[in-house]
């Protein structure tokens, strides 16, 4: 298990933020609730008052296996066409794939990309932007540094 | 100007789970987007899954008045009867006073209180829980970190 300090993720986030330049979101949406602290401080970082969030839950259907239900509460200005969706880690990747299938198909006209910091390779969905592949366990601060 | 650092944070936001341990609210609602990363990490520390977000627009009436809208895309589950709502700062009051009177009136059977790391004494709402008295602006650790 490898711990996660506030000084990683923000050297992390400004790389990632350097790497987003390129699409130049008009939005950002975070998955909660890992993805919260890093939407806000990417929001932040590129001058974006505009931050939604969405969660998801996993439930099991009657054939027993898990699926995902996103709860997409945002609704998005008519004049954005290009959103940027931020989670932790794409770990087995079913959240993200989940969510940007989810977010493309209500929003056609939109031009959704995905940024995560950390990507393991055994991950059914790989994020358009990520900056460290995850080798091990990762705890992040928000994680660790709040327990009582 | 005071820069207002992650340890800083973290301290106060350990400080400020203490208080509202007696409230034991069951869902956690930040404010975009200065409320995102202390809602997440009050999640974490407290072991809440749910964590929404809601984000507020100014604008001037017809009598150029400053008034605020409120974007409140929250949806609670029928069990949940106590809620906390949380910003960066109480600093003129308006955004949370008209935030907690929009919720309270959709909500009628759930409880709300309010947190916030830092409150202005000539705010015109005064958090349920908070941690520092503003006396000069606060430049939180997002707001600089991020830049490029």
């Amino acid at each position: 298990m490898k711990y996660y300090a506030y000084e990683n993720f923000r050297d992390d986030t400004k790389a990632l933020i350097k790497q987003i330049d390129e699409f130049n979101p008009q939005a950002v949406v975070g998955i909660a609730r890992g993805g919260l602290t890093l939407a806000h401080c990417i929001a932040e970082g590129i001058g974006l008052r505009e931050v939604q969030t969405l969660r998801t839950e996993l439930y099991d259907d009657t054939k027993k296996r898990e699926c995902i239900s996103v709860f997409n509460m945002c609704d998005f200005e008519k004049d954005i066409k290009r959103i940027l969706v931020v989670d932790d880690i794409a770990d087995s990747g079913d959240t993200l794939d989940a969510v940007m299938k989810d977010l493309k198909a209500k929003n056609l006209e939109i031009e959704f990309k995905s940024a995560t910091l950390f990507y393991k390779k055994t991950s059914i969905y790989k994020p358009d932007f990520w900056i460290n592949e995850a080798t091990e366990w990762i705890e992040f601060f928000w994680e660790k540094d709040f327990l009582k």
